[in-house]
Parts: C-alpha cells; sequence; structure tokens
C-alpha cells in the first residue's frame, strides 16, 4: 500500500511538469522569453517568505508558500488564461474545475483533497492567507512589465485604468504592497508603458 | 526604515528573476526545452510537500521547502556545475561563495542571513532537512532523464556507475526514494538510456 501511495506522488510530480511549458503573457526580465507559470510560481513562493511582514492580517506564511506552489496548476489542462481577458474569464471556472479533478485525483485521496482545497481556498480569496497569495499574484507580474519596459502591457494595449482596475486587489492582502505597485503605475504612464485614460 | 526594507526585498526578487535564464542539463518531460533552475526549484518544494512521509528522519518540511527554494540562488553568479563534471566541482565552492555573499547580500541583514544560513546547510547535508532535501535534488533529474528516454544521461555518455556514485546519497534522506532510483538505474540500463560498466 505504501508503495502503491509512492507511485501515486511520481505520478503526479511528473504530470506536474507540463507546467513548466505553459507560457504567461508577461516576459521575464531579461527579456528573452515568455514566463512559464512553474518559474511563476518558485518567485511567489519566495516572495511570500519574504515579503509576509507586508501584510495586513497575521498570516501563516507557509500555508501561502503552499497555496502559490499549487495555484496554477489547473492550467495543464485549462491553459493561462490572461488577466485582461474578459472573454476567456467566462468559462475559466468551469475549465479550471475539471482540471482540478483530473490532476488533483492522480495523487493519494489525503493530499489530493488538501491540495485541492489549498487551490478553492487561493481562488475565493476569503481567508487572510488567500488575499496575501493574490495580492503576490498581481504585484509580481507588474513588477516584470514595469522591468520590461512595459513590454507585455503595449503588446496588448493596457491602459492605466485596466491596470488599476486588475491589480487593486492588492491592497485586500498589503497596503504597503499596492503603495508600491500605485506608484510603479503612476511611473509606468510617465514612461509611455502604460496608455494614460 | 520600513520602506527601505521593502525597496530592498523587491531588489532581490528582480534580482533573482535571473534564474529563469540559468540552464540546467537535463530536459524537462515535455522535451521542448532544458530545464531552468528556477522551474526546478519550483518543483522540489512542491516534491518536499508531497513526499516528506518518506524521510527516513522526522523532518520540518517547511524548512524543507525553503531550503530547496533557495539551493541554487547561487547560480546567478555561479552557473550550473554539472552533477558530472568533476573539474568544474573544484573551484565551485569559491564560486558559489562569492555568490552567496553578493545575492544575499542584497536583502535586509535578517533574511539574507537567514537565507546564506539556509544555503550552507543545503551544502552541508548535515541536518536530516538537508539529507531530505538533497535526495529531492537528485531524485528530480533522474526522473526527467529516465521519461526522456535517457536524453541528457545519452548526450553525455553517462555509465550506470556514474549514475549509482552520484545518486547514493538520496539513500541518506529516503530509503524509500532511493529504493524507486535504484530500480530506475536498473531499467534505464536496459532499456539503453545508461551506458552499462
Amino acid at each position: 500500500v505504501d508503495n502503491d501511495r509512492l507511485s501515486q506522488q511520481v505520478a503526479f510530480i511528473i504530470e506536474i511538469d507540463k507546467l513548466k511549458d505553459i507560457l504567461r503573457r508577461t516576459y521575464i526580465m531579461s527579456g528573452e522569453k515568455l514566463e512559464n507559470s512553474a518559474e511563476h510560481s518558485w518567485q511567489l513562493a519566495l516572495m511570500a517568505i519574504l515579503l509576509s511582514e507586508h501584510s495586513n492580517e497575521p498570516i501563516d506564511v507557509g500555508h501561502v508558500v503552499k497555496m502559490v506552489l499549487i495555484h496554477d496548476l489547473v492550467e495543464i489542462d485549462a491553459g493561462d488564461t490572461y488577466c485582461y481577458d474578459t472573454a476567456a474569464e467566462q468559462d475559466k471556472i468551469e475549465r479550471e474545475m475539471r482540471a482540478a479533478d483530473r490532476i488533483f485525483g492522480i495523487l493519494p485521496k489525503d493530499q489530493g483533497h488538501e491540495l485541492r482545497l489549498l487551490w478553492e481556498e487561493f481562488e475565493a480569496r476569503e481567508t487572510p492567507e488567500a488575499r496575501f497569495a493574490a495580492a503576490l499574484d498581481r504585484l509580481m507580474p507588474m513588477l516584470l512589465n514595469y522591468h520590461t519596459a512595459g513590454r507585455s502591457w503595449k503588446e496588448h494595449g493596457i491602459r492605466q485604468s485596466q491596470a488599476r482596475a486588475r491589480n487593486s486587489h492588492i491592497v485586500e492582502g498589503s497596503r504597503a504592497l499596492w503603495d508600491t505597485a500605485d506608484r510603479m503605475i503612476e511611473e509606468a504612464v510617465a514612461r509611455g508603458y502604460l496608455k494614460p485614460d
């Protein structure tokens, strides 16, 4: 039975290798390539550890780390939905629910259930941990955009008001991080990285 | 002062983006590209969470997760040293020490110090957490090699005895994972992925 557990765990680890092929719309800072969701998840995990002192509410950092490590796994089946693509957002939930059933279902039942709950918690943004994780998930692509001269914003013609609307929930997780994001948006407009309204 | 802390933390998060450009010698399972050290670190973190029950000794899983998230950051300056390249191993320590000074030095002192100690702990393999982290760090490239028909092993003409010697310390972290690795090596030889001796 133990051996069977390990086989299921290894099968899951093999399956999630596919996240390394899921491309996002942001470029990494060297500008050499689009970022993939696996490396994105790694960076969020380190952010969670290093920036936890800026959370509005007390948080269990380990819980945030787990959450961000698995938050994008459903993209293996459902793909990455660009945060400014409101049409694709419509059936996103259904596609991602099916993906979660299949992918977390590869694991032993107890572990699959735990990760499934973590993912649902992340999506719902109703706990302090999920609000902080969501703040990191929004801040990071802004940092990447800002430090690549707004490359992805420009390619998609993003306006200041869109950036502000999409990212304003950072404030629910961290006022300090929202201040940083807000200043970045101002400066991005001044530099022509984001279109003014 | 708080604002200054956040600036240092953000500078570090920007700096470590470079890990996404550090290529390893193993291919991801789709075979589409060489793996980079950022996505590798992500996968190890999830392995730490999911496989902790197979550790020989009781471990603080959160500590292992932190360790594997930062274990390769020194490669930003020192590059990835191929585990079968014994010549490059010689000055590896000195190159990596200098890298650690610079990279962890970007953070606020307390956090830089904590991550530096974590990295040294990983390298020394003297704690249960470091032994388990090292086991994961060895098992994962074997899984990638095995599931890409030994692609990287073949490209570098790796022999069974080399694979066994380089990876045998997995047993110090986890006998169960070493059993898996050992069976994989046997099978890899049978399939022609690894050269027999």
